[in-house]
């Protein structure tokens, strides 16, 4: 595998500067979520520099380019190509840079949409992308706290944000999005019931 | 088949009385959004007096006799057992009351979670229930007018307030909804090319 320093100068390279800006930020992010909650936090600077390494792909090219790297294609990403950036990505962190840790993989693959039964680094990574300090929209300084405070709740609110803004822009809901939510709700209330 | 009069007279003695009011309102409801978009009337006059027709039952009453009937109970419904009352009133209204037409069955299943790919009948049944004169929120009213102007756009309006009212409360939700959004989103846009 290459190491972090390696990864970082091939991202620079290729990632658009303000991607490049994020996944930095997404990994800083991680760190420290993965320091809050025992996490490893070398699994958390990997999956959090690598979660967009495949963004750069648009449209049809990342339609073709998953097609051709055997990734099934489900209907909604057919129609949002962009949700396919996250399995494509998963694919180059283990192809192109060596990556075989399949939680560092899982992270990657989940970040967009979530999914259910996630693990405290897919919760890590799923939160580092929509709290990192580059991220404005309304909410965002609640979840920030709510971060520190509870895991799991801020990762339920974040996944209602997310339900919110595509009921408000009439889009479609990922299944794995709603799965992953009521699967996140059945945790909390068997963490509650002291299960 | 039983006829409206004979079901009326035995829901009139069933179910408790604002739940029968609630049903004839659906079912007049119901009626006039047939005549507005060319459905069959008598289909929507049935499947709207009998949609509540096992709302009677409550939690593990409700579990017990949908098991006893061999429905299929999922996890969700284990938790939300007053979700089982939509295919509990297919498989009543069927059995007790005699319906034997698959599209009204089906209208009365679907009318709680909606669905993928539902029929005009299934969209004016989830519809009439939403919006009968004895509902009151905030929302309705508007719902109620663009019942009348576009069918697909109210069931649309309908999901999106049925999905953040589950967000607001904290609920599970349930996949037929947000297949059922997902599928009407698709079957609208499909419209608007024109195929």
């Amino acid at each position: 595998m290459m190491d972090y320093q390696e990864i970082l100068v091939i991202l620079a390279k290729e990632l658009r500067p303000a991607r490049f800006r994020h996944s930095r930020e997404v990994s800083r992010t991680a760190v420290r979520l993965a320091e809050r909650w025992g996490v490893d936090i070398e699994k958390a600077r990997l999956a959090g520099i690598l979660h967009d390494c495949a963004r750069n792909l648009k449209g049809k090219d990342l339609l073709q380019c998953a097609a051709a790297n055997g990734l099934s294609i489900s209907e909604i990403e057919m129609l949002q190509p962009a949700l396919i950036h996250a399995p494509l990505g998963a694919l180059l962190a283990e192809r192109r840079f060596g990556v075989a840790d399949p939680e560092i993989l899982q992270a990657i693959r989940r970040h967009t949409t979530g999914a259910a039964q996630m693990s405290p680094l897919d919760k890590i990574i799923y939160l580092a992308d929509c709290i990192e300090p580059g991220r404005h929209y309304p909410g965002v300084d609640e979840l920030r706290e709510l971060a520190q405070q509870d895991l799991n709740a801020a990762v339920l609110l974040a996944y209602d944000h997310s339900i919110s803004f595509v009921l408000a822009g009439g889009g479609l809901l990922h299944p794995n999005t709603v799965e992953g939510r009521n699967s996140l709700l059945l945790e909390m209330k068997a963490n509650r019931n002291g299960k």
